[in-house]
């Protein structure tokens, strides 16, 4: 695929930005968006950056009926000496064609969306906000698109990628959050679709968290299926314990979302000569650690927050205060590392940013 | 909800309608289409007739991300003596509203629901295929719209009934299917969404369909996703088995999904004084049956090919044949009777079957 041939079309008018200081999440986005569209006859072609703009589809088009999506979530930052970073994208591309596999969607060309992301952001620079925190998030995703009422993998596709500028996640700084165990639903299990990012995990998981946001708990901590013993993840963010000085994450069995923080985590950590396991553990085990204390610290990990500190679990009509509701020190450090890699203000030692220059652009504006 | 007011738009321009016997599934769609709106402040409102028309939605549309929606099928007959006749469309929206429970839809009004699809019908009633075999099928979804990317239910959607004229699922006359029983990707789990009509189940077939599709096998049967042991269903239709004269069908065990066609077999063997077993049957009974010659009969059971009788089973790389791959009599006395009821030529004793009349419309042509 020959990078050369994404095509730009300008906008002729320009949204009024929001003030950088009052962004909320993924509710405004950019003057432009990015689109390719796939066929059996042509594959993927026409990669186009047009201006941001609603798509018509036939209401027989499968993406209404039978689910077959994917999408991806990362985030580019702009650094004080205004220098556009973005953390570790070639892993959201693989982990979308990971996700296209499972949902037998054709493969996208990670190099040609990497080029592209570049190119639509360098469009839209001047929407990257400024003020502490703040961050512009990128939707890439992946819909079928032929009309036709079957259930088999659709004929043709539309890859499009949007721009939202976002707030901070911590309006008064990191915080811990508390969250609700969940023994009725279930998110995914082995052989499902757990592992990919495609819509219908989302949906099945909005009545858990309905049912427990009326509790006063903003998230769910996911069992897995079979059991309902071990633990899995939280709603958009992998999870991580630190229990008598090991740190823990529950090990991928084949229905937990790898996230790109949580490879991030444990890779700086054994930078750190920090032990980390990759382990089963049960939500028992995490019982019973705070009952005799050895339970130091629990968090969330994911693009929107990266870390999160877990203050509080609820399970089984039980509260497990963590930390005394405070925000750990390895949460702390790991926040404080991650989010300075991120924008620019500390050393990079594990090469994972990617910035947007100029350079990369290398396409006809039309 | 006051039905009188469903508006109709119709169509300036006729589209060429197919050869009736010339049919395929789910690709032609007919000149209209009925269309209801949500949102927070009007609740479900302005229900309408219109020309078929695309649906132009911004990228950030909840279900181009999160898969929000569900989705109902069921078919209209059109009678020798020329009436048009529905099959339990009661149960059709019922179940939609309990897919919309789980999937944290608003309820949708069943009676204007039904209305508003009779008026659909009547207003594109020379679309009702009429050779023999043929129907219109019906196919009622609704689409999360709020643009927001944030995983939460949606605060708007679209509500909408297309139709589409299609053929005889048999085209030389009933006949079995084989089927491999799938071992490796799960459906649905006992607290996910497989009671439901919604896209990710659908999605997430699509793998083991592509697999077993390789392999010669146009269906697969699933099994529970815990032990990988029971037997759930096909791909889109419920299962019945007929072992040492016992008819067997897996009970409802919360990731089955409750086809009306299963409804009624069941009811109808109840009518006819045949016993009937919902009950839990694993895939080795199946096959402990098969090798002491007691398993008599298999078949699939949905509103697209209403009985399908299984001439083989393909499990743990063994095929069992099943009555020498032929249709068995239960199986054709099921077809010929519910096929009858449904497309009038046989009395209804049950009271199933719905007529559509010009009486069943009210509504205001604009
Ligand atoms: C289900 C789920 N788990 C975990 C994560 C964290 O992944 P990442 O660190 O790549 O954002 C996300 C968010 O993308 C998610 O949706
Ligand atoms: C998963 C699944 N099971 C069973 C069925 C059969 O249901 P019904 O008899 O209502 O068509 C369908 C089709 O709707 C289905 O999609």
């Amino acid at each position: 695929m020959n990078t050369q041939n994404i095509t730009i079309t300008l906008s002729e008018t320009k949204k009024e930005k929001p003030q950088s200081d009052q962004l909320e999440f993924g509710q405004v986005f950019t003057d432009h968006m990015f689109m390719m569209d796939y066929t059996e006859e042509l594959g993927w072609h026409d990669p186009r950056i047009v201006p941001y703009q609603p798509i018509t589809l036939d209401p027989a088009s499968m993406i209404f009926h039978y689910g077959q999506s994917v999408f991806e979530g990362l985030k580019a930052y702009l650094t004080e000496d205004e220098r556009i970073l973005l953390f570790r994208p070639e892993k959201n591309f693989q982990r979308l064609n990971k996700s296209n596999d499972r949902l037998c969607i054709p493969e996208i060309d990670e190099e040609l969306a990497l080029t592209a992301l570049k190119q639509l952001i360098e469009t839209d620079r001047e929407w990257i906000p400024t003020a502490e925190g703040t961050s512009l998030y990128i939707r890439p995703f992946v819909i079928s698109t032929e009309p036709y009422l079957g259930v088999a993998p659709s004929g043709s596709y539309k890859f499009i990628m949007i721009l939202s500028p976002v707030g901070s996640y911590y309006k008064e700084g990191i915080h811990p959050v508390k969250i609700a165990v969940e023994t009725q639903f279930v998110r995914a299990v082995n052989g499902g679709t757990g592992t990919a990012k495609t819509g219908g995990n989302y949906a099945s998981s909005l009545k858990a968290q309905e049912v427990s946001g009326k509790m006063g708990y903003s998230q769910v901590l996911w069992l897995d299926g079979v059991e309902k013993k071990y633990i899995e993840e939280v709603g958009s963010m992998n999870v991580f314990f630190k229990i008598n000085g090991e740190i823990i994450t529950p090990a991928l069995n084949g229905s937990i979302l790898q996230g790109v923080t949580r490879t991030s985590i444990i890779e700086l950590l054994k930078y750190w000569n920090i032990p980390v396991t990759e382990r089963r553990i049960s939500m028992e085990e995490v019982r019973q650690a705070h009952k005799n204390g050895t339970l130091e610290e629990a968090f969330g990990t994911g693009t929107a927050a990266v870390i999160s500190p877990i203050g509080e679990f609820f399970w089984q009509d039980e509260k497990l205060l963590i930390n005394e509701g405070k925000t750990g020190e390895l949460s702390k450090k790991l926040y404080d590392t991650l989010t300075g890699i991120q924008r620019g203000k500390l050393e990079d030692p594990l090469d994972w940013v990617v910035e947007v220059t100029k350079a990369s652009s290398l396409s006809t504006v039309r």
